[in-house]
C-alpha cells in the first residue's frame, strides 16, 4: 500500500470522561511513523480488565490519572503499511502482521533494558495509558519491538496472547518449575488462570493442580489441569498437599488479586518451593502473610515478583498459540459497542474475552 | 591409635538444668561406632548463640524443650580414632580430622536429600540437640557426612566456620549475586556478619555495602566492605542507593534477627533484586514490610529464603578458610568455663567467638 | 519375611566364557547385608547391549576383562527381603520393591559424589561387571541408592527404564532443552531413542525431530515425534534445518555408537546449540568432526558429554514411567533362556527388549 | 557542539592495498548521523591482531577479501558531537564519551538478537570491516548500541577493552567457573591471556593457573595468576593437574590460536569440567583432538564455543577496569604511525599494545 492510498483521517475508541465507563468514537489524522518506527493498520484489539482500570482510574498501580480523550487497549493485531527512517534492517516490513502489547516501546538503554529486563524498562511505554493504545484503526510501534504473528495464528486469536498469554508465560517460565512438577494454579478458572493451565499442562509439561471456584471447574479441566480444587469445601492448602503425596508443589502462581490468595499460597508450597506473584491485590498493599523469615528459611522457600513479559516471551508465546497449544474464548464486536463491553466487564457478566473488530 | 588405647570414659560439659546458664562436666561412657559411623576425638568446639538458645529453651524454632543432661554444641573438631562396620569406602580413615556441624547427620533418603538438599533433611541430627553435640571429648558422626578438615587450618580456627561460615557462604551462594555486583550485608558487623563480608569481597569479588551499628565500621572495612552505611545518622536506604548509582543493590542479605532490618532491606534493592533472609527474629513471625504483590511484580524482586549450608558448602567454606581467605577473632577457654561463656553471651559483654579446648 | 524363610541357595545365570556368547545357570549362596545394605529378592531383569559388551569383552570403556563366573545384568528390579544394619532411618523397608541399575552403588565420599554427580563417582560399582548383577533371584544393594519402585509401575516395565530411560532422561536434562523448543534425537527408533522420544515429546513438552533409518519411522512417529528424517534419502542436515525454518535444532541427541552420527550433529545445531554425547563409537575413538574451534565460535555452540543418570535422574524418570508418559516394547525369557537372547541379539534379530522372569 | 562547528572533512587511516602491509592517510567527508545514529568524535583507537588479518587478507575468518580504501579499527573511544533522529530516549547524550566495538552494530531483530545473543547477531556490522572502523576522526554508531565509558576510565585505557577485554570476560563467564575454582588460561601472557588473568583472579575471585612460555611468567603472576605453568620443560598437563590436587581444573579457557593449545585442555579438566574456545587456530580448520564421545562421556566433559561479547558484557568489562581491576600495557601513537605500527606487529615485535592518537 503506497502513502497515496492512506486514508487522511481513521476512527478510534476514546475514554470520554476518565474515572466513568464512557468512551466515544472519535476520527484522528493519520500519523507518519518517525524514524525506527512503523505504522500499523490495526485489525483488532482485545479489551481486557486492566483497560477498565486505566478507563476508571481506578487502579493504583498508574501514577498519574488518565486524560480525556486517551485512547486505550494493550492487545492489537494489524498490518504494516509504511515504515519509517532508519528501519531497513528490521525484522518487520510492510505487509507482515505484528502485535502491540501493554509495554508497546522500550529505551534499549535504561540499566533494565541493557540487562535484558524490558518488561521493567524504566521509560517503556504503556499502550493505551498516556500513548495511544489500540482501540483504533491505525497506531505507531517500533520497528524492532513489535510482535510478529505467526502465519497461522488467526488475527483475532492472537490478540489476547499478547497479554494474558506473555504474562503468564513469563511468570511460568520465571517459576523455575522444570516439566513433571507440580505447580498449582489460583485463580485457575480466570481470564489468565485458564491460559496459564493451557501452557503450564500442554505446553510445557507441567503437573497442574487448579485452584479455583467450584463452578470453574470443568473449564480448568478441560485446559488441561490434573486436578481440581475446588474453594468451596474443606481445606484447599491440605487438599493440595494431599494431591501431592503430602509434600506440595515445587511452584505456586497467584494469578488472582485476593490477598487471601496470597495467604494460602505459601503453605502449598514443598520445600525449596517458590510463590510466583502476578496478581496486584486492590486497596491498600498488605505483606503477604507467609512471607515469614521463620518459615521462609526453615523450608527454603522463595517469592518472586513477575513483571510482564519480555519480547521474548511474546514470541515465545504466540509460538505455543500458533502451535495450537493455547486457545482462549473469545466473542468479536464492533469498536461501537466498546462501552457496552466495558459495562458488562464492570457488572461481572462478561464470559471469557471480547475481541474488537477495528473494521 | 588401636582400641586398647582408647579410654573408658571421657568428659563432657552438658546442659544442667535447661532453661537456666547451668552448664556441668560429667563423665560420659565411650561410645562405639555403629555401621557408616567413626568416632571422633574432639580438641575443639566453637560456642554459639544458637547453644544458648537450646540451653536457654528460648529459641522459638525448636519444637521440643531441651532435656537436662544434653550434651550442646555443633562447631567440633576433631580426630576420627575409630571406624564403624561398612565405612571401609568412604573418604576419610583414622587420623584425620573432621569437623561435626549443626546438622551432624541426614538420611540420605528423604525427598530433600534425594534432591541434594540435605540442610533441609527430613530426618536431620541437630548437634548438640537431642543429638550428643561437641562440648564433649568424644562424640559420633557418619563417616560420609563429617566434613574433612583442610590440612593448612588449624582446628581452633575451623570450628568457627561450621557455623557461621557455612550458613554466610549459602546465602551468599543463593543470593545470585555475580562477581562485580553489590551486595548489601545487613548486620555486617556481628558474629556472622564479619564472616559474609570476608567471604563475599574476598572470597566470591562481590562489592559489598556493610550496614551495622557505627561502632562496628572497624570491623566491618577491615573485613574487606567497600563501603560502610552506619545505622546511627540519617536514612539507611537512601545511603545505599546513592551508594549505587541510584539503583539499589543485586542482593540484600539480613544477618539479624531484628524485623526492622527486614523492613528496609526489600527498598534497597535494585529491579530484579534478591532479599535473602538469614537472620531469625525472635518473638511473634511477622511478614516482611515489603513483600508486597504490588511491590514485588513492578520491580522483579525476589525474597529468598536460605537453610543453613550442606555437605559441599561445607567444604567449600572451609577450603575458603585453608586459603586465608576468612579468618575470625576468637579466644580460648577450657571446657569448664562453658558456663561463664554463656553468661558472659547472655549478658552482651563477648567480644568475637569463644572456642572451647577439649583437651 | 523372616531369615528362616531365605532359602540358602539361589539360582544365577553367570557368564561362562567371556568373550564368548556364554551363559549357565548356577546355584550360589545366600548373600547376608552388610551395614547400610538391603538383600533384594529379584524378580525381573532386562537384558541390555552392555550386558553383551561385557560379556564378550568387546567394550574399550571396560578397563579389565571380565572374568568367568561373573553374574551379569544391571536393569534390576525385586522386594527388598532384609536389611543389613545401619538401615534403620533408610527410605525403604523389608516389602518394598526396588530396582538396581548400571551403577549400582557409589561411595558418597569421592569429589565427583560430594558434588553431587554421582553417575560418575570415582569408586562406583558396575552391577553385572566385577560386582555381581542382576542375573540372579538374590543381589545386595546399598539401602540408601536402590531406586524405589513407584507403586503402579508394573516390575517387568520398570526393568529397561532403569538403563535405557535414565541415560536418555539425564541427556534430555543436560540438554538445556526447554519446552517448546527443538531437539534432534539421531537414533531415534533404536532402543535408547524410542525411548528418549517418548520421555521428550510427552514428558518434557520438546519438539522432536527423530532421524533414524526409513524402516523406524512408524516407531519414532508413535513415540511422539512431531517430525521423521530418514536416513535413506537425501541431505538429513539440510532436511532438519529446513524442518526447523532453517535456523537448526536447539539440540541433538547422539544415540547412536555412529562416528557418522556425530559428524553431522553439530551441523543441525541452531546458533547457541548444543550436541549431547550419548552413544559410545566402537573403534578408535575419533575426534568429533564438528568439533572445530572455529566454527563453534562463530556459532557460540557447546559439545557435552553426559554420564550415566545418577539417583535423583532415576527416581524421575520412574515416575515418568509410572505416569504412562514413557513405556517400552519387551518379551519376557526365563532365565535359562539368556545365552538364546544374547545369540539373537548378536545376530540383531532382536526386536525390542527382552526382560528375565526370575521366578 | 553546534553543526556550524564540525568540519566538512577530517583524516582517516585507510588500508591502502590490502594483502599487504599498507596504510595511508586520507581526507574523508564528515557524514550525517541517520536515524537512531550518534556521531562521535574519536581519540583514541586500538590495534589489534585481528585488524591486521583484515588488512592482509590471512583470517579465514572473514567471508570477503578486504577492498581498498576500507578504514580499520575496533577498538575506538570518543566523544558524541551529534545525535540523529530518534535517538531523544537514548542513555547517550551529545558531549559523552562513548567506544565502538568489533561488533559496531546490530539489528535487534534476527533470531539472535531475539534472544538476547547480540554477540552472533545474523546482520552484525564489523567495525573496520565492510563498516569504516574507527582509524578515523569521526565514526556513526548507533546510539543504543554504542558503549558507554566510565568517567573514571580514560580513554585511552579504554580502547583495547573493547576487544581483548571484553572477549576474555565473556569466555570467563561462559566456562561456568564459580570464585574459587579453578581455571587454567593458556596464553596466559598474551594480549587476551594477561587480560583474562586480571579478570579472572581480581575481578572474579577465580583461581588462575597460568600457561604460557616461560618467560611470560612475570607478566601472568603479577597480573594475579595464583600458579603458572611454563610450556617450556615437562608435562604441562600433568603439571596441571598436580596442582590441582590430582583432579584438574574446573575449566581451560584456550586463548592462543595453536591447536597444541587445544590438544591438551580437555586433558587438563576435572570431571564435568568445561574447555571454552576462544582463540582461532589458523589454516585448515582440524577438530579438537580431545573432542571424543568416549572421553567426554566418562567424564561428563563440555567444550564451548564463546562469540566474542555483547553489549551487556562490554559495559561490565569496562566497569571493572574503571574500577582498576583490569589494567594493560599500551604506549600512544599517531595515526601516520599505523603502517610501522602494523610492520612491528608483523614481524612479533610488538610489545603490549598500541593506542592510535587520532586527535
Amino acid at each position: 500500500m503506497g502513502d497515496a492510498e492512506l486514508p487522511k483521517k481513521y476512527k478510534a475508541a476514546v475514554y470520554d470522561k476518565p474515572g466513568e465507563i464512557s468512551t466515544k468514537i472519535v476520527e484522528l489524522d493519520m500519523p507518519e511513523p518517525g524514524p525506527g518506527e512503523v505504522l500499523i493498520n490495526l485489525t483488532h484489539s482485545g479489551v481486557c480488565h486492566s483497560d477498565m482500570g486505566v478507563m476508571m482510574n481506578s487502579w493504583a498501580a498508574l501514577p498519574h490519572p488518565t486524560q480525556s480523550g486517551q485512547v486505550g487497549g494493550h492487545e492489537g493485531v494489524g498490518k504494516i503499511v509504511k515504515m519509517g527512517p532508519g528501519t531497513e534492517n528490521s525484522a518487520v516490513k510492510v505487509g507482515d502482521r505484528v502485535g502491540v502489547k501493554w509495554i508497546s516501546a522500550i529505551c534499549w538503554s535504561c540499566p533494565a533494558c541493557l540487562e535484558g529486563h524490558d518488561g521493567i524498562c524504566f521509560n517503556q511505554k504503556v499502550s493505551g495509558y498516556y500513548t495511544p493504545g489500540t482501540f483504533q484503526q491505525y497506531v505507531l510501534g517500533p520497528a524492532n519491538y513489535v510482535t510478529p504473528i505467526p502465519d497461522s495464528l488467526d488475527s483475532a486469536a492472537a490478540a489476547p496472547m499478547l497479554c494474558a498469554g506473555v504474562t503468564t508465560y513469563a511468570a511460568l517460565r520465571k517459576s523455575g518449575a522444570q516439566s513433571g512438577q507440580f505447580v498449582a494454579i489460583l485463580g485457575a478458572g480466570g481470564g489468565l488462570g485458564h491460559i496459564a493451565v493451557q501452557l503450564a499442562s500442554r505446553g510445557m509439561a507441567l503437573r497442574v493442580i487448579g485452584v479455583d471456584a467450584d463452578e470453574k471447574k470443568d473449564l480448568v479441566m478441560e485446559s488441561g489441569a490434573e486436578e481440581f480444587v475446588g474453594l468451596g469445601v474443606g481445606d484447599t492448602v491440605a487438599r493440595v498437599k494431599e494431591l501431592t503425596g503430602g509434600l506440595g508443589v515445587h511452584a505456586v502462581l497467584v494469578l488472582t488479586a485476593a490477598n487471601a490468595a496470597y495467604a494460602g499460597a505459601m503453605d502449598m508450597l514443598r520445600f525449596g518451593g517458590r510463590c510466583v506473584c502476578v496478581g496486584i491485590p486492590e486497596g491498600d498493599p498488605i505483606p503477604i502473610k507467609g512471607a515469614l523469615p521463620q518459615f521462609m528459611v526453615a523450608r527454603a522457600l522463595s517469592i518472586i515478583g513477575v513483571a510482564v513479559g519480555d519480547r521474548k516471551e511474546a514470541i515465545e508465546t504466540l509460538d505455543f498459540a500458533a502451535r495450537g497449544i493455547v486457545k482462549t474464548h473469545y466473542r468479536t464486536e464492533k469498536m461501537d459497542k466498546l462501552t457496552d463491553v466495558f459495562q458488562e466487564m464492570f457488572e461481572g457478566k462478561l464470559k471469557g474475552r471480547v475481541v474488537l473488530d477495528l473494521q
